[in-house]
């Protein structure tokens, strides 16, 4: 594991710390988080969570049913001005705030969408807390799996090579990229929709290609890519790309 | 969603066919299924798994504890000979065998190691059957993040590209894919450690990647890469890259 010493010793009396775990939480469905992570969030003091500005976090809105209600709870809010208050600053509090409970013993779980080192926002209170405290990963459901079971259609199988881009990536290099691999999921594909559109007709992939948003959630959209005309999706939405279309049969 | 037609009509009278669950169990902790593979899990007539020839599924002692004890079981057998035997002719008979089920109303649940459609055997089953079955798939924890979870070792972060390649490539293959990617997981790394090791001393990548085998389970290795003196490994290993190192600090 990652870590270190689960104890400090301080004026001759040794002071148990706690954990910081990483939980994921899946994809949407309250259903799909894990057995150990609701173990651990039904049992930890301290629950933290990324959150907009204002309203309610996703993330915890996963696990909204789950909660006992006696927990602390730290929202880790992203203003919407990231110039005038970055990123660094907001996980820099947030690491000060939660490292406060580990110090005195208490186990802190902070909750992720999906799986928490599968391009998740865990990454930022890991490296900042990864050398003096003990911390454990606890993986979950990641989209790269949902998307494919809401989509009902297999992501890779035997030897296939598997790619994933974020959808940001110039349209050149995702053109590349994609070019030579037999699955693929383009994630994040947001106000990049048009720029993975044209990709995909110049490998001529549309006929190939899945769209799915929302996975597992309430409002969770499934189309062949081709059927989609909008320019832009929204931040959770990916497309999967199979070559050798359905190669199951 | 894959499917179709959720009764079929025989004879006026209407008859409710059953549901093939593909139910992805997580990479070997009993305690990383999900809430909904445990509730399909303890509610379906009939469970399916693979297994060896002889002796214990793996997929099935993941789940043993969850199993009531009244279910119908098919283990699908895998000979050794394949040649005398082929894959085909074990799901062939497999197959049949669950539709009887489906055709008489009852649910099935297949149950998969990580997640069915995440280079899963699940994909034998859902070829032969989803032209005349209802099908859902419930996506799991798969190897692809439970071994980083295992490391200690962010997967992807940001815009990385990352790549999933079986080890069973060609050397020259796997050097040119991972020449060009910030991440990558090789999976199935088993008879192939010796190659791989070549590739990452190539690309000067020994010092950034990470072996892990049975991720989660009682006989969990992690290792630095470079600590790595064998030249086979297990089935179920992977060996995890990060071009940027601890590129989450």
């Amino acid at each position: 594991m990652a870590t270190a010493d689960a104890s400090h010793t301080m004026a001759g009396s040794e002071i148990m710390s706690g954990t910081l775990y990483g939980l994921g939480v899946g994809p949407g469905d309250p259903e799909l988080i894990t057995l150990k992570a609701h173990r651990l969030l039904t049992s930890v003091p301290v629950v933290a969570y990324p959150a907009p500005e204002h309203g309610e976090s996703l993330a915890r809105s996963i696990v909204a049913s789950h909660l006992a209600g006696n927990q602390t709870e730290i929202a880790i809010r992203m203003p919407l001005d990231l110039n005038r208050f970055p990123v660094e600053a907001v996980y820099d509090r947030a690491a000060v705030e939660i490292a406060e409970h580990l110090d005195a013993g208490r186990d802190v779980a902070a909750i992720c969408e999906g799986d928490p080192f599968f391009y998740g926002s865990f990454m930022y209170l890991f490296g900042r807390l990864t050398d003096r405290h003990r911390i454990e990963v606890v993986p979950g459901v990641s989209s790269l799996v949902a998307c494919p079971a809401a989509a009902g259609a297999p992501l890779a199988a035997r030897d296939d090579v598997l790619l994933v881009c974020p959808g940001i990536l110039p349209e050149e290099e995702l053109q590349v990229r994609l070019a030579t691999v037999e699955a693929a999921a383009v994630i994040k594909v947001g106000r990049h929709l048009d720029k993975v559109r044209r990709v995909l007709e110049a490998l001529d992939l549309v006929e190939h290609a899945h769209y799915v948003e929302h996975a597992t959630m309430a409002d969770q959209v499934v189309l062949p890519f081709s059927e989609i005309d909008a320019a832009k999706a929204p931040y959770f939405s990916m497309v999967l790309i199979h070559r050798r279309g359905e190669a199951w049969r």
